[in-house]
């Protein structure tokens, strides 16, 4: 897992995935008492930086392989940026989802061309039933975070920040980013590590599922304890990847931990001051640089709103904040 | 009035302007049941494209009289434009508001370094207000559409759709633009006329005030009846401008007219499929492209969505709508 497979991913994802601006707003910088500069992949293909991985990983399987199908187990941002990855190249996609998944999450996945297979949590293996479609059907398992081309799609992430805070004049900063099992923080990280080498990756998390942060701390790989009880679905794994964690323990400085009402009032700011969509899990970073600003050591905070898969219900709860 | 104004705004507002993206989703087009590009406005500086024309005018006014400061009337998206251009090049700004306009407003254009100046507006002459504080501190109208360049920086607008158009293979499309005295549409239309002669210009603007889309059926300039009713306040002007009526009538199709609930539906598609925060006003376009396309010629239609300044209140509304 290195720089030139990320370059790679950048140039086969280029032109399908968006570019994300870097947004700022002065009222975000008065609330931090530093400069805040966001990068919004909320507004990526598929509403999360999730596609960019998907299409890496998609694009990366040879063609007589990957005619047959990709295959992938979530019930989220991965899902999706699968199952539109799958849709660009014209090939079959699997999802495997609970049954009991939100049912905006069931139909967006159809709708975008993918077969979703739902099982039962409570008496069904996951993996079992995933690994029989695919020996069956010859189709491609993607990871959602412990896999090098997802990884490598995730990190062009790191080479548009460099790209843009160089052309802002911005070369020392903190990169907060919200982190799951550690896609997009180690792919980010690399690239940063070479392109940007005044910047240092932060993972954020949400408080009380900060494995991560944990596991940086302790040298060697944490658990969760729970998997339910925050409102940051999108970003709670049971621990950091056995592929994402050394490079994290390499090249990213200690993570940080938000509650839930931070990364609410996160949304509300970004609504407020950005009129960007932000789902509470990918919010975690910007609530971060906003309200524990104490915690960071440079002057310029760099944050990725990872994305903005939320619904009505949640995000009208986060406006209440305000 | 002119397309090198135009490309001359655009160098004055570089590297201070964002240039939005173009947004698209699948779900989106199979609403209209056509192809459907968004521009999101609501991303630039100050949530609206205002602060192009802003900026474009600040910039254009000579150093030695521009120090002495600028002034506008405004309660809304054109005042933080102006506020914000002088406060980029370190000039005083007055704008001169009602005093019974929104909190939020008042609050965020003084806090972008603005002087607020209030009126009666039952008892008080907004105009000699402005006109006696101008004269007297030798301070530069900067007016909101009537002024050409402010015109020049709306249609830099244009100039961003014709490249990432064309970058995308497309040189047909409709461009359906929020609508209020016609700065942006018609600046637009400038621009697209010659970088994209394939493209035609639709104003959009709300039932009941389509002053700009009577004006071009008759003509002639008409009034709307009433300033007041419609939840599309940033784009109700008592009717279209002197300077841009005439370049409309020249190079514009006729105007789309969509009711406030569509709007709001509108703003909740942008919501759920883009990630993006509109504005009622600055989501008509993007209402006529989903739930009036019939009215449209183009297999591509490319929107504006031209602001993000709404309360939460506002926008839970818009929600509610799903």
């Amino acid at each position: 897992m290195n720089l030139d497979m990320i370059r790679a991913a950048a140039i086969r994802i280029h032109g399908h995935a968006r570019v994300t601006p870097l947004l700022h707003s002065p009222f975000l910088d008065e609330i931090a008492g530093k400069r805040i500069l966001v990068k919004p992949e909320c507004l990526q293909v598929t509403g999360s930086f999730k596609y960019r991985g998907g299409r890496s990983a998609v694009s990366s399987i040879h063609p007589e392989v990957r005619k047959k199908g990709v295959i992938a187990f979530s019930s989220g941002n991965h899902a999706q940026g699968v199952a539109q990855a799958a849709r660009d190249f014209g090939v079959p996609a699997v999802i495997v989802m609970p049954s009991d998944a939100p049912r905006l999450k069931l139909e967006n996945t159809r709708a975008l061309g993918a077969e979703v297979v739902t099982y039962d949590r409570a008496t069904e293996d996951r993996d079992a039933i995933g690994t029989a479609l695919a020996e069956e059907r010859g189709l491609t398992l993607i990871k959602p975070f412990d896999e090098p081309e997802v990884i490598a799609g995730q990190g062009t992430v790191g080479l548009e920040i460099a790209a843009q805070a160089k052309a802002l004049g911005v070369t020392q900063a903190e990169v907060l980013i919200p982190c799951g099992g550690g896609g997009l923080t180690s792919g980010t990280a690399i690239a940063l590590n070479a392109e940007a080498p005044g910047m240092r990756v932060r993972p954020v998390e949400p408080e009380g599922f900060d494995d991560v942060a944990r596991s940086l701390a302790a040298g060697s790989i944490q658990r969760n304890p729970a998997l339910t009880g925050s409102i940051c679905d999108a970003i709670i794994t049971p621990a950091p990847g056995q592929l994402t964690f050394p490079i994290m323990h390499a090249l990213c400085g200690p993570g940080l931990a938000v509650p839930d009402a931070d990364a609410l009032r996160a949304m509300a700011h970004a609504f407020l001051r950005l009129k960007i969509v932000v789902e509470p899990g990918g919010a975690v970073a910007l609530a971060a640089a906003l309200f524990h600003a104490r915690e960071t050591e440079a002057d310029t905070l760099i944050v990725v709103a990872s994305g903005g898969n939320v619904d009505p219900t949640s995000f009208a709860q986060a406006l209440d904040t305000l």
